[in-house]
């Protein structure tokens, strides 16, 4: 498999990049091709021995950064490293594209130079999340903040998909965010997203109000974009907030290290449990290939589990499930 | 001062709430008159000593259940403990008028037999919270779930103003929850409001993302209800979440017991930080009335820091300050 690596998006670009690159050569059955400046990626290469059979370097002389306004430059920065990604996906000269650059450009320029899976309203950027029994799907976290009824009904296909293929979950379950548990709750958008998505061929649990997020017990969590940035942010802060305080706890006198240290291994594991980067980046579900959005502030490791990922995604045929079941939900709506 | 408190609403009413009162009574200069069924609430009471001229019984024959629809049952159940607090409260025999009732009962109830302050569009449901810093308050956190942007204008004044007022806070900042920093980024909706907020007489800080709200720089969160009950209600999950998880990590085994007992200190002045309880309850901000909702999960000591809010709220003229500051702005917005 070959995985299309931008070389140049993040802030940690290009060096915890093409390290993240380099361990998952060590492990993982893959290709790399790395899109950026050439001479760049070329020093950074040199740090490292690695199998050269398996590393490609593909010349672009631009690059998007965070402060490029998204639709316009795709146009404009004709040479970025993102924008020629794109076009070595679309034709095919890879298998997975994975970003940890400028999240807008990206979403304008799997729109414009890969295209929609057919049927497909809206494609969604879809982060998935550790809970306390495992992980879920956020659908959608940022790329629309205006929905309609009809593109969480797919939000609800489309993230049940993922998690069923790459997350092996039997039957995933989907929920609704909403301000209340019965069926009746919220706004008319929600109403009538929730009637679409009880008549499709998911396992869709209902309404959930937020605090059920956490816990785990739904795998699919659909929203529009502006709720789903809301969500997503809020756990991040607040699992940064948790730390903080407990490791003030932890490091205030020598009794309390004593007391870290008897604790240790559960803390390790905790810590590993709630780990986002292990779970990988944010693929554009609902892109006609395989696009995955690593966090900006990745680092090699998480590089490395979004390749993982972008494998997983690939290998278990994602896309072309997504593109049957459209069709199914499609032909099942118009009788 | 006098705190109307609805003995039957909340899950474990009358008991909790009861309880509540009578802690109130023992540290808070407050007269306490509890209404609901007279049998009931003279049971409960005889379980305490307290000073018997400091409360006083008032009956009501009927109780809001949480199965009660909102707008129907305040025209229905005339004689719900609720709908008859609501009433003294508008003939001024109490100052304020605490309930852990039906929400969507004590927003119905407050509108239509309370009233809001003359230039108020939208009251709001604002919960305080703690955060690394102290507390902040969520305005809106479920009155509504539609906004105009002239609603975020008021909740962000009287949001501040509460802040001002209550928790002694100068000059506090005000941030509008959107999904990015920048002042172009949201809806056409968070954008007009951006403006407006931009123009007002506070302190607004300008865009913020969710996860900055834990930290506590911002001290009023401005949002519509949808946004506002989903940050609520996620901050609450990941708080039992990490809870749940901190748990399971020292009560492992006798060496993690130890090192609980290690850090017994520093664990439990965490969790009064993060306790919810001791900020009170929320507020109806924008009702010509000091009414607070108790969560509906209240025990006795959530009642006891609600009255103690209670007494602040009207020490401190809010509503007084409110509605000068809406004046002024209507003023500052016809010119």
């Amino acid at each position: 498999m070959r995985i299309i690596v931008d070389a140049m998006g993040g802030d940690n670009a290009p060096q915890e990049i093409i390290k993240g690159c380099i361990q998952a050569l060590e492990t993982l059955n893959v290709h790399i091709i790395l899109v950026g400046q050439q001479e760049v990626i070329h020093k950074e290469l040199k740090k490292y021995t690695y199998p050269k059979e398996k590393v490609e370097i593909r010349h672009a002389s631009q690059v998007i950064t965070n402060d490029d306004i998204p639709t316009k430059v795709i146009k404009e920065k004709k040479d970025a490293s993102m924008v020629v990604g794109f076009k070595m996906l679309k034709e095919k000269e890879g298998d997975a594209f994975v970003s940890a650059g400028n999240t807008g450009a990206l979403l304008s320029g799997a729109l414009l130079k890969v295209g929609r899976i057919k049927g497909v309203h809206r494609p969604a950027l879809t982060p998935i999340f550790p809970t306390e029994k495992g992980c879920a799907i956020l659908v959608d976290a940022g790329a629309n903040t205006h929905c309609r009824p009809e593109n969480f009904l797919q939000f609800g296909i489309m993230g049940s998909t993922y998690m069923e293929k790459v997350e092996a979950i039997k039957n995933p379950s989907v929920g609704l965010v909403n301000v209340g548990t019965e069926a009746g709750k919220g706004t008319d958008l929600t109403k009538e997203a929730f009637s679409l998505l009880k008549n499709a061929h998911i396992n869709f649990f209902g309404n959930i109000e937020s605090r059920e997020i956490p816990v785990g017990n739904i795998h699919v969590i659909v929203c529009d974009g502006f709720v789903g940035n809301v969500i997503l942010k809020l756990m991040e802060g607040m699992g940064l907030t948790f730390y903080s305080e407990i490791k003030k706890i932890f490091t205030k006198n020598p009794i309390t290290y004593l007391s870290a240290l008897l604790v240790k291994k559960g803390l390790k594991s905790f810590k590993k449990k709630m780990d986002y980067r292990e779970h990988g980046g944010a693929p554009l579900l609902g892109i006609d290939g395989a696009v995955i959005k690593a966090h900006g502030s990745s680092n090699a490791l998480s590089i490395y589990y979004t390749i993982l990922q972008a494998q997983k995604f690939v290998d278990t045929g994602v896309i072309e499930e997504i593109r049957q079941n459209m069709t199914q939900e499609a032909k099942a709506n118009e009788y």
